[in-house]
């Protein structure tokens, strides 16, 4: 296996990398994005997915990770080691594992054939919440999650890094305003809201048919469109001296409080 | 009101502050922590939380902000004016708010008289996460938080600003072991795991008393000193090809799922 060393910062390709991860236009202009981590790695091999480049650091990997790059051995996938504090840069956590890949950004999956389970994400702005909000549908059985043109992008590393591998599981549909969701999901549109509407747990129609979860930035909560859109509007009875929950959070006792009905009922 | 300037990192108080953010050790050492934000300023001020100092950005604050460092107005503390760098250098987000406090430490709180409901956090060491957590718990009805020797601290400024002010209607006991769980909080003990156990939604003793949820760090799970502390070992029935939730989400979907069967038997 050859090792393509960049050592300097004015490198192109560093550069092209750096530009990447410090604007989200760029990304979507560059088609480009890095997941970092041996978990991810494995992931991505698994999966089979199409890797433009391997990252190493110079400062060395483990043997999990040196297992995983044994996996490149004989692909034309060209592998680079960065000195330490170019690839600490490029590194979404402070202590990385040493080895990300470069991979293309997807496109918008084509619409599904009939109804299926979804989760809209309306303006929600943190990468970690975005992440781990991926990964609590995809365990939740939700394979179908859409995010509003307010929302921040589904592929940035560290939405990546938070998503464990959830992304590669999913179907991601971005930029889609929430009037499109009856007709790209199909099912009952639900809004969760803190604001108003019906105790989640006292209201039971919603739950046996196919649903899109709409869930809102934290503060502003779902935009009036998103609100117009709703089929029905539900909220977590949090105790009263509390102002909300996080988006993630919220979700999750959403989503699971669909499969525990779900479950329950088969 | 009388504004002190702080324009130099060679300023003692910077340099105490920049070193507490630094390290937990130190935070411990000298007693003292950082909350971030007009929100979190806004919680100080209604629970009468005792303030050591105010720290203002250079930048300027906006209204918001403005209404809440004229309440300091008349008391004895101190009000620093750091310039925009030195701020946002201790400043736990990006885009800070320009306000924060200095507030110190407080001790454990004292056992609880009679059993109570709680959330025991064994190893986990993210400080949003951490946040988000005690938010949830809150949320939930739940006051009384423990976490392991082995967790990261409760009162870092992320973990604070994650917990949207929840730290100050929380009673947050540190550096406590699984073995003393029972005596401290009187309830059932049970585990979150992911790696065995009954379905939670398919077991019903548990609901119906007081009890402490105990949550492990992502990967590991939960020590075996905490499983050996259980009653009881319950997990969440996720998707079969995921492998796991982020600590946070596991968190909110147990504590609701009580707090579900606790309404609906009220």
């Amino acid at each position: 296996m050859k090792f393509l060393p960049i050592i300097s910062d004015s490198n192109v390709r560093f550069k092209r990398w750096k530009k990447v991860l410090e604007s989200p236009r760029v990304m979507r202009k560059e088609g480009i994005t890095l997941a970092e981590g041996a978990h991810l790695v494995q992931v991505l091999l698994q999966r089979r997915w199409p890797v433009n480049a391997v990252l190493l650091s110079e400062r060395g990997i483990n043997e999990e990770a040196q297992g995983l790059l044994n996996q490149f051995e004989g692909s034309n996938v060209p592998v680079f080691v960065l000195s330490a504090s170019l690839y600490d840069m490029l590194s979404p956590v402070e202590h990385g594992a040493g080895i990300m890949c470069e991979i293309a950004l997807p496109n918008n999956p084509q619409a599904p054939q009939e109804p299926v389970d979804a989760l809209y994400l309306d303006g929600v702005q943190d990468p970690g919440n975005i992440g781990t909000l991926i990964r609590t549908a995809v365990a939740a059985g939700i394979k179908h999650i859409a995010a509003s043109p307010t929302s921040t992008h589904f592929f940035s590393p560290k939405a990546l890094r938070a998503g464990m591998g959830a992304h590669f599981g999913a179907a991601l549909y971005e930029k889609i305003e929430p009037s499109q969701l009856k007709q790209l999901f199909g099912g009952r549109i639900l809004a969760a809201d803190a604001r108003g509407g019906s105790d989640i747990y006292q209201s039971s129609d919603w739950s046996n048919q196919k649903t899109c979860w709409m869930m809102g930035a934290e503060g502003p909560g779902l935009s009036q469109a998103a609100l117009q859109a709703a089929d029905e509007r539900l909220y977590i009875p949090i105790e009263s001296d509390c102002e909300s929950l996080n988006v993630a959070a919220a979700a999750a006792i959403c989503l699971f409080e669909q499969r525990r009905r779900r479950l329950l009922n088969r």
